[in-house]
């Protein structure tokens, strides 16, 4: 019998990464889920991780904790920053510095220990708006590294990082998760969720989310507060 | 008055980021030190890097925790996988996956959120040989990964890395480092340091350090158990 390629899957709790690990299992990968608990305001986000994982079949879903309210600086790891509730312009203060080189890095090490030979993750093309580590160049350039960091590196080339929502819309990415069956209700998108995991309607991330659905023409199944 | 530029600087209470330290200092950066508690088993490592912030004039001092042990695949981190008292060939089970991936870019996080221009990480040429991410290439890489990643990658400059070691052998570290007047004896290299910091002297690290000492010619303060 065939082996399934591994892939490490990062995954949030939120609507994106669910729908990017859904890409991954109909691609036919074993995906290996990695959630991490940096010090997010909004836990209830690590409580829906372990929700979509197993609704969507991934093969293991692991925890790692990482203290980041250490480094500070972001509305969602210092709790004397507060999420904004109107719109904002300019990167927000919700971005976590280095966020997306620390999670594709512990990707990388996972990776490396199963014997990964793809890293999965969810960024898409409305975060490139606000988020400097959303781009399509960050992903290349991070792909260039790991085909140097790690023992495969050694031979010049790493795990192939895949971000299949970059180019997609929310109503993109929210269509073609409906597609693949994702129970929309188990992710959890808001900034300051409750610890239920109802969101308050009104961070920047819960208006991204509702106009997706609108825009999709699809029924929005977020528990709100 | 001029302010001094600030570094992060990655220490891990090593000989090596003990140097490096001490060359940023003496370039006349204001030095905040970094070291990550990621589940190593040497701990006293960490206690002798808050000795060595201090000894040497570090501005700050922070120390993130970060499980590495959920990861695994290495001696460092996994209980399972002992550390040979015998010298190996090829890549040592002492690495530690993405290990200088994720420091640096912890280190990034901090520098964005402290405004720093640089980041001091002690990587050295003996290393090179053993670990693929200790190679000038890997250097290389992430820098141009800094200058995607952050809120000052979004104009096309991230921090400048600064691998101040990467030429030098162990025995022109140590050289370098007792001109600075690096106390040495504050140091733990030891991969299986007992609970004061006292070495094995039977591990790759305490070996490499020893012969380093002995081919500078200077005495080893070393303490062994």
């Amino acid at each position: 019998m065939h082996e399934q390629t591994k892939a490490v899957v990062l995954l949030s709790g939120g609507l994106d990464s669910a729908t990017a690990l859904a890409i991954a299992r109909e691609q036919g990968l074993a995906c290996h889920a990695l959630s991490i608990d940096y010090g997010q305001r909004h836990r209830s986000e690590l409580d829906a991780a372990c929700r979509v994982a197993s609704s969507v079949g991934a093969a293991s879903h692991r925890i790692i904790k990482m203290d980041l309210g250490t480094i500070g600086g972001s509305a969602l790891t210092d709790a004397h920053i507060a999420v904004p509730e109107v719109p904002t312009t300019g990167i927000p203060v919700t971005y976590v510095p280095a966020r997306n080189t620390l999670l594709l890095a512990l990707a990388l090490g996972q990776a490396e220990v199963i014997g990964a030979a793809r890293i999965v993750i969810g960024v898409n093309a409305l975060d490139y708006s606000g988020y400097p580590d959303c781009r399509p160049e960050f992903i290349a350039a991070f792909q260039q590294l790991a085909d140097l960091a790690t023992k495969a590196g050694v031979e010049g080339h790493g795990p192939q990082i895949n971000a299949p929502l970059i180019d997609l819309s929310k109503a993109d990415i929210i269509r073609r998760g409906n597609q693949l069956g994702v129970d929309y209700s188990l992710t959890v998108s808001c900034y300051q969720a409750d610890a239920q995991g109802r969101a308050c309607g009104l961070c920047d991330s819960c208006r991204i989310r509702a106009a997706g659905f609108n825009a999709a023409g699809l029924p929005d199944p977020t528990r709100y507060r």
